[in-house]
């Protein structure tokens, strides 16, 4: 539990659940799960990992940082696209052991493919959908990411 | 890679990120976190884990299922409280790691502690918080957990 030092300590159930402190749960590998809703248009725009430097650096920074799985790094959000994410409000779940933030995104897109957000697959009609065919809901993607990432893209 | 064998295979990653059918990760515990929100506010209401069975029973029924990590077992939302999830379209992120649920509620909850979400508090004002201080942001439960389920609350 030294990932978490520097928030307050998890004590008990009705602290974490009705209590007025933050006082989140990292898992085993260090990381809070953390959705990102678009501030105005309330749409997910996507879904990451924080650790607690992470974390941290959202809070007193207002930029969304996450932990980078894929790349092991605390990850700047924006840093290579210039789509950073402004943090509005940041809330925390009833077992404290999942973020949301609201943030204003610059540049219009938050998806590495381009797409305003990661979230641009889905199905419509469950049921009735028995070969998992993914309609795309959004049509154009907001930037091109073999322009905008210089590697991997 | 036993547990998703009903889903198409995940074979490249262009298919995966790019592609229409629904190739959904679960990690190495069998999970894909879940995302629920409401279909008409566009408010987050809880976040939780489906397996395999969850999500092939969320998708031919209809209504939200999930696997309770705590109980280690298939968790159909809504059967001890009667707020059940009606899930209008299933979303999946960029790298099929992530599935977004938006939904109609039945009885007006998604939090077991009686609150409509699961995200009651937050950090308002981010940079000045420096005690990590919550801000209630629903002042009222939508029912009383006591006389809603018989043990535990």
């Amino acid at each position: 539990m030294t990932e978490d030092k520097n928030f307050p300590a998890r004590e008990s159930i009705e602290e974490i659940e009705e209590g007025a402190l933050l006082q989140p749960k990292f898992d085993e590998k260090g990381l809070i799960p953390c959705i990102a809703q678009d501030a105005d248009s309330g749409e997910i725009l996507m879904f990451a990992y924080m650790n607690n430097i992470a974390l941290q650096a959202s809070i007193s920074t207002g930029l969304a940082h996450y932990y980078s799985r894929s790349r092991n790094k605390l990850w700047k959000k924006g840093e290579q696209s210039g789509n950073f994410q402004r943090i509005v409000s940041l809330l925390i779940d009833c077992d404290q052991d999942c973020v949301l933030i609201k943030v204003k995104i610059d540049g219009g897109a938050s998806c590495h493919l381009g797409y305003r957000s990661c979230f641009f697959r889905g199905l419509e009609d469950l049921s009735e959908n028995t070969d998992f065919k993914l309609d795309f809901t959004e049509k154009e993607k907001v930037f091109d990411p073999k322009k905008v990432y210089k590697k991997n893209n």
